[in-house]
């Protein structure tokens, strides 16, 4: 049974790795690594895993990363794994990463994801020699090449909405000049655990808050892959709303189409697009946040205006699953060649 | 001391006209009228308003509508003031409905209405003929003809902030083909206090719900004024989102601009465009849902796109005040000359 | 494989079972029979149960009920599996039953609970000479009667958290005067599916409302259980609170003790107590309500006074599942000879 | 007009502090003072404060506390005022103080307050001299000596709860053994504006979290005010619970009685005893968090047990108004000769 190691496992992202695992067949958990909580248990710094995981944090000193494992999983912010990268994939050991360090197969792509995000900036890559070994990691697009891969560049929480969410629409060459304005509201978890005055309960209840209005770094990876699904250009506005709200995130997308279409065509086309791919769901009414909660799925649906010159595709995800560990779990299933729905058959917890 | 009588009065919208006429300077409550919960007490009815006001709930019979007061709130469903509508202009008396039965000033537009909204369709208007004597009830629009008018048809809680946060823009007609697109985010108030699925508190809470997509009727009214406000076309394609909060609406706006632009000077646009007018506030950060909560105001703000080709404005409102009573208050003080913010002092509730 | 029916599918409590028994290693859904949404798909019911369950909903008529299963589930209100016992257990049927029908032994302490319920009163009991046959379905407590009992009555859902949050202390005589009391937190899941003003979001969002203090009936069975432990008397003074949160309840239990106790010896009691009960937790910390989200976890943990004569237990679980549907699962694994964790591995749901 | 001084203006303390007097027809403010936000306006650290007050914030430096001003507000933590309070009683200055420190007569009472306070232990008092003219302020029970007092020591927020919902049944003997149980339920903003894990939206939202079980130190000023009402022993068992909604108090207070009572003997006796004192509403049904949200009421209702032996209590407040600022602002109306219910006549804002 492979052993995965989890490094950042202390973070909303580790702990998401770390319960899939813990139910999963196939996989077990080889070890636990960041740097908050080193030394406690896991399950003082997170009691509801009281009687299922009793393993101990640790330091990332040393040669620990990448050690006793057959796989490594960073659940860490950008410019993590780069620094650990060379010696991994020197050692053979494969490793799948939440960050944005290898979404991007080039250097041209990543800079301008660098320069969206809020604290990379012109810092550079650390290992930019291995960009291209590295497969930005949507199982539904890219499957065949994930099974391969040493690195999985795992997607970006709005990313994975807005990219199947649309998917259909550019690989049909749809999209009207491949301009699509998205609204984005999303759950407070994807901000992570640390507290912050944002995140403040007092401040977020009830609340909505749009923030980075056309600026979000996850828009470059959709942009970069709905681009080369389409051969032509990508143009994603998009504006992301903090709900006062813990998880979930909901993306409703307006594009104007090519030609005129119908709701039951656009429906039948997503269908086919998504056959065979188990966590897509192409429903016949509009997702809603909580119809994927605490599962894998990516729930879509559409309206087309009156004129059929417009529609809207709304799409629902975890933000915390599919949107960020699911998701990665998924590419770890197909990495080593188990089926992809291993460990991942939770429904949504509904009500 | 005008006093006003509010039919309707057991509804959330009702509700909300007897808060503020208990703490207005210059009006008193004429009584209270409403078929649900008529006979009893309106602090039974409503516990929160215990030694704040004992009046005794009337049934809408015989002569009761229109008696004993100075004006009438009819905070009702579509259909209902436009029944009583003749008798009251004839007797002189004045009227201000939350209803769409007076927003628009010709049958055409109120047809457009009628058909998009779910209970109306082609079933007609009772008093067709009053149509123009209607005013569209935005004060910041229509502030001269308010002073006058017999009849107020009070906006839709969606259209007060679609309308407030493009007007600037359409009346420059900045706006390229007068297209814009909008996903409005509303708490569930809106739906008024009868028990539904879609509002159980169960399904509801922790969720996001588009519905209606590209068929709200407050869409409507919104092209109308912003066609009017430009000369030309509008086109809104909105897509309302109902949200696990109880209060709130926030409008998020996109759209093409016919020429460059830059984010200082459309908000200086804006605030010129609203200066003298106290209940909007042209911020420089995004507005939130929480800012204007248990307020009169429209908090807007904007953002342009890197290129200054497009810009999103956006716009929050309590939707039972700005989007509905506090609104309604408004017009009132207008329509007897008083100072339009008397009993609207209150500042939002944060945190 | 066991093929379990789901009579009362389509409220929150047979749904919980549906989801159940999709993830069970062993049983199969035999059908779903509902009067609400017969004819219906449970897929069209519940979206976010698409490509899970395609069964159709059937009325319960005619012969129904008890027909090509092995067991039956009644996820219904109190006096439905009455009316069915006793052709079901002419036939050898087994069932459990979620309602209060068959939690008691005789007709005595059926009488006290039907009396202090708000719908059942003196209406008597129209399978009154079965009681006897019915087991109450604590698994932690009488785990040896459930593996042969024909019927189970599963417990309500506050009786859970007091009668497992008590349990150890009641059973060693610890309890001055037999005396507790009780504050209950419940979210709002435990009223169903049914819209209701108490259950509107508006109303509850946000909001704590104390109701029927003193006279909740599930107090009968925590009384009647926790008597029996101690060999004396039990007295639950009990007020429960509806909160404005879906799923979960937390119960926070007061009483003064026989004797002088310190925290860690009551702690080391409470182990000894659910040794070898894999749903109960006992804690170094206070349990949270969403410790237990989604799990059928009984968290519990406790306090004592500083002179040690009186001491604080609080308990959490998820309402739905330990609270209702878990329990269910946990009794039909024991009735069937299955472990009882079969089914039931799902982690909280965290954050 | 009096003008006021609000030291810790930029917490939610003086937020709440600032709103009231800005809508205060007898006070201004005279000056905002705290460490944190000093030099920015305070319109800028509030935006929902936009076009309602552009003061900036100074910071506490030199002879800045107490000048210029009529009256000094402490919204501060613990130990602050006491630092200052002889400066400013030497210069005739009166202040509100929102702590513990001039809650209590002598010093004994003081030592109980701080021992069991999480920060200050056996740290001392620097005003130990002052502490006789500090008067503890609950207007409901001292008004006169309000009126009069230089110094008030507003109550913490649970204590206002629990003495109001128990001082008529104290101070007419009516408790067994003067021992009560109470828990109590807060919304998260009593714990200020300071991010931490514990008020962290994503930990928060939807859970209940029990905390202090046995320790909180408002409990000190609680039975300290009800010992003085009886004349006999207080003994407060209180177990505080934080909930995942932003404002509110609830408490819910059992007891067992001196003797037999009936609900409506209770409720007239409660009635008659708040007789003359506007924010004490004594209900007919439970009070709801709800229904005191947003304005400085004290809703109180209560039940007894089916023998009249014991009965419960429940009290709600806004944690942040009648639990802090509307109750420190009803305070300053009396010691300024105003209506206490000055610039207070908010109603509940609901739903």
């Amino acid at each position: 049974m492979p052993g995965a190691q989890i490094v950042g496992a202390t973070g909303y992202g580790g702990l998401g790795m770390i319960e899939l695992l813990l139910g999963h067949p196939e996989f077990e958990i080889a070890s636990l690594v960041a740097r908050d909580d080193a030394g406690r248990r896991i399950d003082e710094v997170y009691p509801h895993l009281t009687d299922r995981c009793e393993l101990t944090v640790q330091a990332p000193v040393d040669d620990v990363i990448g050690s006793g494992c057959d796989v490594v999983i960073f659940a860490t912010p950008d410019g993590v794994s780069q620094g650990y990268a060379a010696a991994l994939t020197d050692a053979g050991m494969r490793f799948v990463d939440y960050s944005g360090d290898f979404r991007f197969g080039d250097t041209a792509a990543y800079a301008r994801y660098a320069d969206a995000h809020p604290s990379i900036g012109d810092a550079g890559h650390d290992a930019a020699a291995l960009l291209d070994r590295g497969q930005f990691g949507v199982p539904e697009l890219f499957g065949d090449r994930i099974v391969e891969a040493p690195i999985i560049g795992n997607p970006g929480c709005f990313a994975v909405g807005i990219i199947l969410g649309l998917a259909p629409l550019f690989a049909a060459g749809l999209v009207e000049g491949g301009t699509v304005t998205v609204d984005g509201l999303t759950g407070s978890s994807g901000a992570g655990k640390k507290p912050s005055p944002l995140q403040h309960f007092s401040h977020l209840n009830d609340n909505v808050v749009p923030y980075r209005v056309f600026t979000h770094q996850h828009v470059v990876e959709a942009e970069e892959t709905l681009a080369a699904l389409s051969g032509g250009e990508a143009n994603v506005h998009f504006v992301p709303h903090l709900l006062g709200t813990t998880r979930g995130i909901l993306s409703t997308m307006h594009a104007a189409l090519t030609g005129p279409a119908t709701r039951d065509g656009l429906l039948d086309r997503y269908r086919q697009f998504f056959d065979g791919h188990p966590f897509v769901r192409v429903l016949d009414v509009p997702p809603t946040l909580k119809g994927t909660l605490g599962s894998n799925y990516c729930d879509i649906s559409l309206e087309v205006s009156p004129d059929g010159s417009r529609m809207v595709a709304m799409a629902s995800i975890d933000n915390l699953l599919k949107g960020q560990s699911g998701n990665a779990m998924q590419n770890l299933n197909l990495m080593f060649g188990f089926d992809q729905t291993a460990g991942l058959g939770r429904l949504p917890l509904y009500p």
